[in-house]
């Protein structure tokens, strides 16, 4: 993985001349939407489906609820990193998803892959871990169920959770068709911080870094910041694939283009020198308590105002703004006044990151 | 696995005194509910999970909307066998836990966690066949996920289903808490036969049976009966652990006894000599495509005619009744007119077979 990546090299093999599922195939980048357009969605595909969002809003008969449904697997590895463990991701992640299509998340339901062997006390761990992180976000674990496969056969614990959220009228409409020219595109906080986290636990780095994965449920800062823009257009947490594929995501649902710009870009002075020294570049790496917002111009200083009031948005930022020529391109400004474009992420950058 | 284990022996080891996940903790037998007792439910109780039912019920504020929500990992080995494979089951194991507090099953989401070198054309059947099971039971796939792990990390293919239905407000009091002196125990058909196909797919026996698994979603079947026998008190589908632990638990969380007759219960003469061979007992064998119904005894013969007319009642019969003295006690009346206990499945007899 190499710099190359952000100017977009072409997938080399399309997904139908493949034959057998790749590590890439999970990496949140192309090769994942590839997989989910050419064999998911020919056998799947409906409306619900088809909303392509990060959960998909439904409307309950008869009495007409609105609800909002989402659902993750997470296998990352190693199970506990740096500011975190899968326990505090499979909620954070479910939640994060609920969030951002204005739903106010409420239940979560947990399947559970267990790998023979597995000590008690580190199960213990990861569900004291889900529990407190279902405190914060202020959601309940409804149901669970747990099958147990021989060792060898998983890697430790794989949670699958699915959630539910309410979705208010007024934010009915918040989705990732509705980028609009003329909006702004806020950034929460700094990039790649989860990235960086999981793979020095993973001893994979000749170097020291002491960076903490971000990981954070975001609802009650979501909540607060649709009082602060209550006419955001689209929300969307950059995890597997990083902000440069949810950025693509975007440009093409909504059919505009987005121009960032590198220098607004957040990103922590640690994770920058890592991503140097690895040839990795922060706008591909995972986050797991970051989202992007779109929003009209005339609320983006009030939202960037009320997320820099709050722990898990003080580095908030503005970085871009949307426009209506060419649909569906995303571009950055380097500080030297030159211009690239930016690609989904293609091929696999950190395999197992959530 | 002997013939003692309907007698109940005693589980040689409490689950605090062991120290890592052994296989059986996935039987769904007494190892299973020690685990949720102990240990999931120390971390995670709240009044949602600690109503022990299939799902779920929830009142939606503010509209008033009730749902049921149910959740279920498959990792069943082979992921083909007579009759089925993981996608159907996917389905039909969620959509079944819906139909089992009286919901009306809607939505499903998938996770699915596939392992590296998995072929294409594998998922593919996988997909298709989940599209037609979703098709028959009528609901729509809302949400979806994909994760790749590592080959060696999971075993072809894993998929974990969270489902939504609508709980009807005079269909709100159906749960295991429910059963009433007097109530006659239906069951839907004969038993045992997944846990014989899916055994039969491994090639570990040594005689051929032809055995199809009995999957199916029952959503449409148990609509019928409700009509028919409106004042339904419990519904159950006897998958892992089979009707003997199923019983038990309805025993238990409704404080009564239950009273079963051996010569009425429904089991193929392929499923009854191949236990007879392995020393299993048909109760305890899991099952994918029945359920038990306790039902008031004015009610029992409309509801036993309803089940009979359709093709996955076809065998239904009533097998017993439920009795107010020895709370918890499941017993069996054998044709030679002595009584043995039924206790909960102790330990593991068929591993990953859901």
């Amino acid at each position: 993985m190499t710099d190359s990546l952000s100017t977009g090299p072409i997938c080399p093999i399309p997904i139908s001349q493949r034959d057998t599922i790749i590590m890439g195939h999970g990496s949140g980048g192309k090769l994942t939407h590839d997989l989910i357009k050419n064999v998911f969605q020919r056998y799947l595909s409906n409306s619900f489906l088809d909303q392509n969002d990060d959960a998909a809003k439904i409307h309950l008969e008869p009495d007409g609820c609105m609800i909002a449904v989402s659902t993750d697997g997470h296998v990352v590895k190693p199970i506990f990193f740096p500011g975190g463990d899968i326990g505090r991701l499979a909620i954070c992640g479910t939640v994060n998803d609920l969030a951002m299509v204005g739903a106010v998340p409420k239940y979560i339901t947990a399947s559970f892959i267990l790998e023979e062997g597995l000590p008690i006390e580190t199960l213990e761990q990861v569900l004291s871990s889900m529990a407190a992180a279902a405190k914060e976000a202020d959601v309940f674990i409804v149901a669970g169920d747990t099958k147990v496969v021989e060792k060898g056969n998983a890697d430790q614990i794989y949670i699958s959770t699915s959630g539910i959220g309410v979705v208010p009228k007024h934010h009915s409409s918040i989705c990732g068709k509705n980028a609009k020219p003329g909006d702004k595109i806020i950034i929460s906080g700094t990039l790649g911080d989860h990235g960086i986290a999981v793979l020095s636990a993973r001893n994979e780095l000749t170097f020291d870094v002491s960076v903490l994965s971000d990981i954070a449920p975001l609802n009650h800062l979501i909540g607060a910041l649709l009082a602060a823009a209550p006419h955001t257009h689209v929300l969307r947490d950059p995890t597997r694939g990083g902000l440069g594929t949810t950025l693509n995501e975007i440009a093409q649902q909504s059919q505009v283009s987005i121009v960032i710009n590198e220098i607004s870009i957040p990103v922590k002075s640690a994770v920058q020198a890592a991503c140097e020294m690895l040839g990795f570049d922060p706008l591909y790496l995972a986050n797991e308590g970051k989202f992007m917002a779109i929003i009209p111009a005339d609320e983006a200083d009030p939202a960037l105002k009320c997320l820099r009031g709050h722990p898990y948005g003080k580095d908030a930022a503005i970085i871009g703004d949307v426009h209506e020529n060419d649909p569906g391109r995303v571009v950055l400004k380097t500080p030297y006044g030159t211009t690239r474009i930016i690609a989904m992420l293609s091929g696999e950058i950190l395999p197992r990151i959530c």
